[in-house]
């Protein structure tokens, strides 16, 4: 029967070489699964200057409400050396009960045991009473701005609505049934040039050496740290990514220098208030310089990363009630509910539905021999059919 | 009467393009300056692989002792922005009182002030009874590898001993009279390599991150300051003078950070105490961050600068009162005995003989429209002639 074989869909969606921004054929071999369902499917290609054209589909079963959405992404990572894999990476090759290729957990596994778990719901119970979507991006591992963001802009304006969302990425960290993300940190970067004055290092006093304050901003950005954490979230964390001067003379001082930080970020703050606590940190380290003998005010200038993420967690106790049941049932595990690693798609789905996040286990995504075990996409595929049965019985009470 | 006049002499000096490494006919033209004054010349290549061959120039007249050295470099910096000065760098033309040219104080006018004062001299009072010499340099702007370090060792293989020396770089701030140096405090550099663990920003504990331990330990060496100074010397003074990661990815934790230093020490230091006291510091902020949750001990490496600069006072009371006096007998001012400012080649003469520094006014030096003051020629001629009666006069007591 048409896509009720996880294993069968993945194979197919591995042999697709959709390294970002290529297609590679992926989403036209997904769409060939999801039209036979019922699915009716748009494809939707984005484009912004200075970045490629992406391509990206929507598809949706049903035309009430509720409306479940799934959501990731089509395009991998590069496939780094390739002379280094043992099994080609767009090959789907099985040895030992693991299939190997690029894209085999992050995330294409993800997607083939979506669509075998919503083959084998209609298959079994018919159509679901309300709508099953596909929300899938080929720009999630690149710059991501034609990706997710714009594709929820464009069905939201052709009226589609969602009521919640799960995320296949992998967020397991060693076996499946591990982890739900129910949240994420937020994230933003900044690049700050301190702008002393230039001197032969013999006259200190007639010179005005940066790097004193650098020093001293990047040890108050980083202590005392931003907060402890939460119950749902670990602490926020600051960390100077880049201290650059270029001074190749060491009888010189250099007139300037620049660092670069980035902060992941709990619910304790929002972009804005974060800002404004980085920026008080800065005057502080200056002001404190200023006050050491022999030292003046040292201008600086910051920069912040034009898409700063931002942070959500999902309080959706239904959506997370039933997609941890679905794991337990099948697993025996409890996952556990998690807000910890980097960013991801959710970020942009929150401001539209609920949003938790699951699928494979992730130890090898990004990884020379990425590979899933076979049984794993089998599991996956039962605990989605679990949940998605459950979530339609649940929203309809 | 043959090279008397200081402003001839250092027009011809100033024609000369002697850029270093190139000897641009300047130590020609001061060999014949000096040979018809009854000095025997010595032209001596240096060579060491990797650098240019440097010519040398030492010379003597008489063959007893006492016997007074006058050490100095033909060669001169780079001219700049040539369509910036407003004079020709080589030209030596004199306009409202001031000759400009490249060298005009640093210090080919030092040299020309000092042939003339011999000139007249013996002109007035025959030959010293005693000897006076000539230890000009190709290589002081250079890497200083070729020059004065090797002609000494040369001329002190050769059975050449001194009593005292003069070193004619350009010691005043603002008014011919301003400053002796009679000591130069020490130079070393050093770059430190600190080695973390690479990571994702968003795993901060999977990863180590060294520009914690290298803000840390760039802060530790600046501050509390080395030392305060003494009666002789200004404080011991450390810079940072780079910090350097190169990192371009934000959402990355770097492996490896460097920063170099450079310290000027005053004569409570040795190069080895000093040595000692950056490694323990190093260590110390190592170990302080080792302390703090989640952060372990930081593996460094450190590189020394191949050829520091040992610290120097000259203590030789009776050349430093009779240039002294001779200052105030023809200027009115008492000059400051100082020890400021960056090395000069008279850190390798200190080795063989006691040594002070005095010459023109150093404002213009290294800039655009270098330029000196021809009633400052005259007068520095005025000043050296009377220290050499006066020296020559004390020695012999």
């Amino acid at each position: 029967m048409a896509a009720t074989d996880p294993v069968r869909n993945l194979e197919t969606l591995i042999r697709c070489p959709s390294i970002t921004p290529k297609e590679g054929g992926a989403l036209t071999e997904l769409a060939a699964m999801l039209e036979p369902l019922g699915f009716s499917i748009h494809r939707m290609v984005a484009s912004e200057a200075g970045t490629p054209d992406i391509e990206n589909l929507y598809a949706r079963l049903g035309t009430s409400g509720p409306h479940l959405m799934f959501a990731g992404h089509t395009d991998v990572v590069p496939v780094g050396d390739e002379a280094a894999w043992t099994h080609p990476p767009f090959g789907a090759e099985i040895a030992d009960g693991m299939m190997f290729g690029r894209g085999a957990v992050d995330m294409k596994g993800g997607i083939a045991c979506f669509v075998a778990a919503v083959a084998r719901h209609i298959e079994e119970h018919g159509a679901p009473k309300g709508s099953i979507s596909f929300l899938i991006t080929g720009d999630e591992e690149g710059p991501a701005i034609n990706g997710t963001a714009k594709l929820l802009q464009w069905a939201a304006e052709r009226g589609e609505r969602w009521d919640a969302c799960i995320v296949g990425e992998p967020t397991n960290p060693e076996r499946l049934g591990d982890m739900i993300k129910i949240g994420r940190r937020g994230s933003i970067s900044g690049t700050v040039s301190v702008h002393g004055v230039q001197g032969h290092v013999a006259y200190p006093h007639l010179a005005d050496n940066p790097l004193r304050t650098v020093a001293a901003m990047a040890q108050s950005l980083m202590y005392p740290p931003l907060d402890h954490g939460t119950e749902q979230f670990p602490p926020t964390n600051l960390e100077v990514t880049s201290i650059d001067t270029g001074n190749a003379a060491t009888n010189v001082i250099p007139a300037k220098a620049t660092f670069s930080f980035n902060v992941r970020f709990n619910d304790t703050w929002s972009v804005e208030s974060l800002k404004a606590e980085v920026l008080k940190r800065l005057d502080q380290a200056a002001a404190d310089e200023a006050l050491r003998p022999g030292r003046k005010a040292m201008k600086y200038t910051i920069v912040w990363s034009e898409r700063p993420s931002h942070v959500f967690l999902t309080r959706d106790d239904a959506l997370i009630s039933s997609l941890s049941a679905a794991i337990e049932a099948k697993t025996g595990l409890r996952p556990a509910l998690s807000t910890t690693g980097g960013t991801s798609d959710a970020r942009f789905i929150k401001d539209y539905c609920p949003v938790v996040e699951f699928g494979l286990v992730g130890q090898t995504m990004h990884m020379v021999d990425e590979r899933v075990a076979v049984r794993d996409l089998e599991d996956l595929t039962g605990i989605y059919s679990h949940f998605i049965k459950r979530w339609f019985s649940d929203a309809s009470l």
